[in-house]
Parts: C-alpha cells; sequence; structure tokens
C-alpha cells in the first residue's frame, strides 16, 4: 500500500455503566456513571499488521473501571483523572488518554431509595498525557424555556426570507454546555453547582434579543464568576414555538397557544473565553 | 372480497406537541402536553369505498385541540374529556372519542423562565362515548432505585437456573402505572399528586422479597388511600444490576459495585384493584 | 387490605438480545433474535407474600432461550412455540406462556459476512396454554411512500376545518402489520414473505382516495391470498408529506418539494377478518 | 466583560427534511434528505449587543434549502455545493458556510411507489470559503458481521486483564466511513458507490487479526482504488457477541450461541490517508 498511511487514530471501551454504593453511612450514597475511554499512541503496528503486543484490550479498560469505582468515586473529574493517568503511567505505548464520564442524579426518597432526577447531566472529559492533562466539565439535556423577555428582529431579508420580526417569543433550547478549567485542582463539585446555576439565571434574566446574545451572556456569566474556568463552549439547539393562527377558528392568539415542533432547528454555537489565555485544542 | 370483513378500527391525530402559556399574572405558566386522538365509530365507507363523508380529518383534529387550548388547559383530565366529548358530540359518525395526553413537567427558575423537569411524565387517557366516559391517568418514566431491602430466593430451580438466591441486591425500575377512576368528578391534581407519592414511598420503605411484591404492595396502596380509583395497573421493568466480580483484581465487592445492564431485563406487570368492581376494558 | 384484590399479571424476561450461528455448511447462516418471554400463572403469592416458590426466574427464562438456541432457531414462530410449550408443560404453576420474537434481516456480502439489512423487521408471539395455542406473526418498520394515486377529499368540514382537499398527494408510512393464523401448521418462512409481498404491492399499485381504504385494501389482499390467516391488523401512521409553498420565492411547486414532517401524524389503525371465524383476543 | 472574548462560533438551520419529487418520467424519481447549514463569519455583533443586522436568519436557510430542491437536488454533494455556495457569495458577513446532508435511500416498489432501505445513510459535509471549497462524503449505520475469519490475542495482559485469548470470534460493527475528496470535480455517485462497496467487500474478505487491522485494511482499499480520495476517517463500534457458556446445562458451544450486547461497546476509530497531502482539518 505505498504512499498510504496511518493517520490519527484511537480506541477504547465507550459505555460503562457502572453505579457504586457507598454503605458506610446510615443512608447509602449512590454514584451512577457511564464512563468512555479512549487511548491514543504507538499502535500503528495494530493496524498495519495485527500485531496486538501494544494494545491494552478494551475489555481490560472495561475491567479497570470497575476495579477502581471499589476505592470509591467521588467527583468525576478527580474519578475521571485517576483512571486516565492510570492508563498513560502503567502502559508505555499509551500516549493519550481520555476519559469521558455523564453522571446521572437522583434524589433521595427515603434512606436507601433514590429517583432518578434529570434530564439535565453532568459531564467531564480528562485528557492526560506523561506530562499534561486538561479537565473539560459540563452539562447536557438542560431544556430551558421562557415564555417571553425574547424579540427576534432587524435581521438581513433577501428573496427567500418569509419569517415576520417579533417583539416577543418564546425562547427554548436544550443546552449543552462544556468548559474548560485552568488546572487540575479545583472543587469540582462547587464549581459544577455555580456554573450550572448561572448559566440557568443568566437564560433566566437576560432579556434577549438574539439567542447569540443569549448564549454569550451566559458563557460570559459563567467566566465573570468562575475564575477557574479558561473557556466555555455552548451549543443551543432554538426549539421552535411557533405561535398557532387561531383567526380561522374566530379566535385571537395573544401568543398563548404555540406548536412545539421537532425539527428542523436552528442550532447556535458560541464560545466565551478569556483574553490571552492560549487555546488548548487537545483539551475537547 | 366475499368472505372478508372490516374488524375493529379508529384513527386520529397522533403526538399534537401543544404548549399553553397562561400570561395573565405576573409569573406565567405554562403547560406543555403531547395530545393523540383516536376515533371510532362509523367509518366503514372510507374503509371500502373510500368515501370520507363521514370522516372527520385528523387535520381537523388537530386544529381542534389547538382551538380548544386557547380557552386554556386545566388539568389534563378536564382537557382531554372537553376533547373527548366534543368529537362524540359533535360528529354523528364518532361512536368513540379516546384523548390521551402526556403532560411533561417544568419548574419555575425566576418570573417567565421555566426549566424541564423529569423524567417522569403525567399521563391521562380519556374515552367518551355518548352515554358514558371513563378516566385512566398514570405516570410514566419514573425512575426509581433501592440499594438494599431487597431480597429474591425461594424460586422454583430447573436444569436451566443459574441465578444464585440473594439477601441483598439492587432494586431498579422505570415504572409506568395506569389508574382507572371510579367517575369523572375528581380533584385530578391532588389525586396525581397522592398517587405518585404513594408510589414512591411505598416503593422506598417497602421490605421486598420479590418485584411482584413491592409492585402490588405499592398499587394496593394506592388504592388504600384514594378512594376515587378502582383499579391500578403497574409495569415494571426490572432494571438489572449486577454486582461485579473483583476476585480476579483482588477486591472484596460488598455489594458496592455493579454493572448496570440494559438488556434483557425482567418485566414484572400487575394489577391491584377493588373486589366486586365490574371490568371496565374499554377504559384502558 | 381488605377489599383490594389482585388482578392480571405476567412477568418475564423481554429483550435476550440472541445471535446464532449455524457452521456446518461452508457458508454459515446466521440468525438475529430478541426474544421476549411473559408468564402467567399461580402467581399470586408472589405478590401478596413474596413466596417465589412458584416462580421460575426470569433469569432462567433467559438461560432457556440460550440453551435452546443450541439445537437450533429454524423459523422464529417454531422456536417461539418450542420455548412457550416448554414453559408450560414444564412448570406446573405457569399457565400461559407467550413468547415475542423480533427477528432481524441480514444478507450476505461473501462466505461468512454479512450486512444488516432493514428497516423492517419480522415479528412473531406465539401463546400457549396447556390446552391451545396461538401464533400471531407480522412486520414492522415497513416505511412505505408512494408519490401519486393518492387523493383525500369529501370529507366533513366544521368551523376547526382548514385542511384544503386534495386530488394528488405523497402517502407515506411505516406499517405495522400483525396476523393471526388459523392453526400451527404452516410454511412460516413461505406464508410471511407471501404477506410482506402483498402488503408492499397492494400499496403500490391501489388507487388511494383515503389512508383507510389503501389499508383495508392490503389487508384483504392477505386474507384473500394466504388462507392459513383468518385476521390481520394494520397500524398505519400518516407520515405527512407537506406541499412546500413556494410562491414567495416567485417558485411554482407542482407537486415536487416536500416537507416531511415528523409530528404530530395521522394514525390508522384497522382490521381485516374472515367472516364468522371467532375473535381470539388472547392471541394478540 | 473585560477580559472576556466570543471565540468560535457557528449558527443555522438543522434538519430541514426535504423530500423532491422528479415527475417527468413514466416512473417518479425521489430524493429524501435531512438538510443541515451551519454558518461562521462576522456574527460579533449579534453576540455581543443582539444586533442581528448582519445575521441571515435560519429560517431563511431553511426556505432556501426548499426554494434550491425546486431547480432539482441532483447529487447531494451537488446541492450541498450549490447552498454554501450561495450563502457564502450572497451574504458579505457569511465567511464560512457548512452544508450537511443525510440522504435516506429508497429502492421502486412499482411505478411510483417505493420501499425505504437501510439502515445504512448517505452523507456528505460540503464546506465553503470565498476562495475554496471541501468536499467530505461518507456513510453511516452501515451494519456489518462476520462469523469467523476473526482472531484477538497476544495483547498486554496486566492485572485488571481477565479476557482470554480467542483464534475465533464474532466480528461486528455499524460503521461510519468519512472521506474527503482532493477536489471538487468527482463522479459523485459513481465514487461513493465504489467506497462503499470496497469497505463492505474489504470487511468481508480481510482476515482480522484485530478490528485495527481490519478498520485500516477497509481504509487503504479505499485510498487504492478511488484516486480522487485523499484521506478516509473510520469509526467502527466494536459490537460484543460473547459466546453464551452452556456447559451448566450439559450443552456444548462451539461459537454457536451467542449473546449481542449493546454496552459496553469497543470503539475503534482511525484514519488511512495518503503520504504527503497536506491536512484540512477545516473540511471536517
Amino acid at each position: 500500500m505505498s504512499g498510504i498511511v496511518l493517520g490519527d487514530n484511537q480506541y477504547g471501551k465507550a459505555e460503562t455503566h457502572v453505579v457504586r454504593v457507598t454503605r458506610d453511612a446510615a443512608a447509602h450514597e449512590i454514584k451512577d456513571l457511564n464512563v468512555s475511554v479512549a487511548l491514543a499512541g504507538d499502535f500503528a503496528d495494530a493496524h498495519l499488521t495485527g500485531d496486538n503486543s501494544k494494545v491494552v484490550p478494551t475489555d481490560t479498560q472495561k475491567d479497570t473501571v470497575f476495579a477502581f469505582a471499589a476505592d470509591g468515586i467521588g467527583e468525576i473529574e478527580d474519578f475521571a483523572t485517576r483512571l486516565a493517568r492510570h492508563f498513560v503511567d502503567e502502559f508505555e505505548t499509551v500516549l493519550r488518554a481520555r476519559v469521558s464520564i455523564e453522571e446521572f442524579s437522583w434524589s433521595r426518597l427515603a434512606g436507601h431509595a433514590f429517583e432518578r432526577t434529570g434530564p439535565a447531566t453532568r459531564l467531564t472529559t480528562v485528557t492526560c498525557t506523561s506530562e499534561k492533562s486538561s479537565v473539560v466539565s459540563g452539562i447536557t439535556g438542560l431544556v430551558l424555556l421562557k415564555t417571553t423577555d425574547s424579540e427576534f428582529h432587524g435581521y438581513i431579508k433577501d428573496r427567500y426570507t418569509t419569517l415576520p420580526e417579533t417583539r416577543d417569543r418564546i425562547m427554548a433550547t436544550s443546552l449543552t454546555a462544556r468548559w474548560l478549567y485552568d488546572s487540575g485542582d479545583v472543587d469540582w463539585g462547587a464549581s459544577f453547582a455555580d456554573a450550572s446555576r448561572l448559566l440557568k439565571e443568566t437564560f433566566a434574566e437576560h432579556y434577549s434579543l438574539s439567542l447569540q446574545q443569549t448564549l454569550y451572556a451566559m458563557g460570559s456569566a459563567v467566566l465573570e464568576a468562575c475564575g477557574e474556568i479558561d473557556e466555555i463552549r455552548l451549543s443551543m439547539p432554538n426549539k421552535h414555538h411557533f405561535t398557532v393562527d387561531l383567526k380561522p377558528f374566530g379566535l385571537e392568539n395573544p401568543q398563548e397557544v404555540f406548536y412545539a415542533a421537532d425539527r428542523p432547528y436552528g442550532l447556535i454555537e458560541g464560545t466565551a473565553k478569556r483574553q490571552g489565555v492560549p487555546d488548548r485544542p487537545e483539551a475537547w
């Protein structure tokens, strides 16, 4: 195969769903995680000749997740770091380990019983090489809606534009936000709580002239309050709620009855970051 | 087509997703509903000859949902009843109308802004004929887990049985419960709150020897406390959490580390009902 | 709990995903099945007191599926019958066993390699008691579309009707059809092939005045040609394709550009059956 | 918000589902596309002040998709290019337009009637700036399985390794492959057919010592035969099929009965590319 070469590659075990119960207190605690591992490194032989002598099997990665869980989880950023660091330190052929975790939330019903809450899920991705590591955390599936304080007008009109301008509309989204930490020395739980709260509060309180403006306000609010965060990326589908035309039925519709559409949807993606802080594309 | 006849049939518009905002208070209210209509009646001509003269188009059904929403929603049982009654009363050819609604829940963030909560969803199905009506309400997607107080032993063993008996396991499920009301004169919101609370409380507090026992205890608790409910049907997938064998790694696992499996799963379905109350299969 | 009694109940292992390879020929064969078992019978004790002495664990049911697969699958109707009969014959407490199977289809790429085809999936549900058994087979996920030969007009208009009549529209659906056999002595593979072919052919060739008419024509065609089938139930979502209004852009749209909507959708359900054949509701 | 700046951002209308019928022949043709548009450019004002004067509304983007569909679709690469080029050429503020299309496949049943085939879906992403453009095409959801000719052994063993080596296993995946074209002057349909065929053939014929090796063989085969393709990226989940232990039931299992697991799964990602061809990260 002259002239053809192996490019970027990684492999790992995805979506190991582990539940860890802590039983030493009167009331048990649970952590419910979906863990994905991806390793990059010296794996050309496996690709070129099928020689697996440098390969850590994905099955072993799964076993490692379970074995490490025996020591307790703690914050997902710490658990992911322990795992990623293990793969890089233990295996010469692993040059980069990336561990991504989804944490599902539960609230206690009574002593040992829990109810799943949601739909929002906490996220982290920890990336380690032998020299450095990075932590990106976030939230996904945070569904937000405001019934007013959202306008959209003043945009470009061309021959294909039929959208009427509006001074009052529903704004709704299912937010995914991911943010990059400046170091590994953070109170992860507190930082997640702060960032999540600020995203919600800003969505609620911001008077919106465009979804882009709201997105940037939300990102900026997190950066302003959370000095440990260098950059935040937000993905906000614009989940359209169309005002139903009730005139054919002799009825007014003063922004009260809406049709919630599935597709198509707007998809607004943006980033807020600190000026002068170098980009770290490998972290994401 | 001699000897071939038309059997049971119904049709309607499914999954009209309507959001109703009430704007008259300082803080807006929202109702977020997915409404499905199914009509049965004198529709043989449409099937046999394509003569639609007795057919209410599904598009009209959708329009009707939106138009009725303009008058406000109230409790979903009332909204479904108004719709179902309308189709039966208005159209001679409609002999039975069934309106099913999913209601998604939101919590207020601030004045006019909301966050979607879940994953549990409130349900109702109202079925009307010219003479009577029935209301079945319920909840779906209620994900519950308890870390102890669940045993499973004493079952039949045959040549294919490999499952070890256990005195302590995780019990987890994603509950769907639907209950039949004895009349249409009920405080729907209060009844839903009571039934939902009792299902959760009983799951939490019941010491379980089998998932069937827990299911029946949950159903019975609702019937005991809610005199307006005649029958309750529960569907409880047994979402298996397997204790991971950590011995190969030199580790104990005193019921702390679990693998949460997707499939296969147990599926336990059962009914609790009041003795002597006649069955109403048409309601479900 | 005086006055509260146990009603209908069943339990079993759902969605055991088994792949069976037959290796004795030069070219291997595969069967890819998702098997669900549901047992009903003398299980009141498990519900009322947690006494499991009459319970066949769902784990054993799963084991049985795998063990029976070792003997080969054959047609899914035969495999389901063997399983259902086993549970009824082997266990006194099992009064009714229902085994439902989805079979995923694969086409051969070369000797031992296969490509998954679809999206349509073959179905069967076999229900056995000690005295009798029934077989319902079918197909689901059969997505069909015709670009013309479909009209819809002549329907009831009321104050909520805005739908314009049409003499030419796209008709599209994702068909689920299930049919009841008159006995257990059928060439299952040939019958499935015939019924599936007739459903497609009739959809393709029928000039439609309503989706109901097409549905009934499809069902009737199966009954006319397949003497072994007593009844067929069809569920046909009307997957709306709306003609896009291109006039604002100075363009005509002679039924060429369509917006394919997700929700809401019409849902048309109907049955064709042989006159005089008794209903067997327990089979479905 | 001193010190906080806007980073990468883009926005657009996602998932416009358009069906285009060509009616001029005796037998109609259909194209069934899901089109997503993403624009990047001079949109800081919308983020910073809510000034939308440089914004092309996503609603207009959707309208444009429909309007352009009126002229016919052709190959999806051409349609995406026409759309992307339009946005860049027409609007000064749009510096980069990316149009991604999924094309669903249908086979003809008869004159004007079609059956959806799948599950594999054809993909393209066209990215245009004022100066250049790139085309990445691909396929997703191509589910492949081979029952033999797959080994896995010789890997690293550590204290967490429990996986036994194997000389014969099922290999199964749901392939996503995306490839980068060297120019915009390609017979897209022929190239897609070639690449898809080669991926399948190589999967079928390659004797595998690791999934990585199969992946790279598949990628290389495409590059060797398709001179117009510079680079190909493959993502191959290892959909595990575990040999069921039937010994407890007194049965052998000579690689015949498998349990098809959902999660966790291996995820193998890799790239084959031509030596010396510069990377074009902006294309993906």
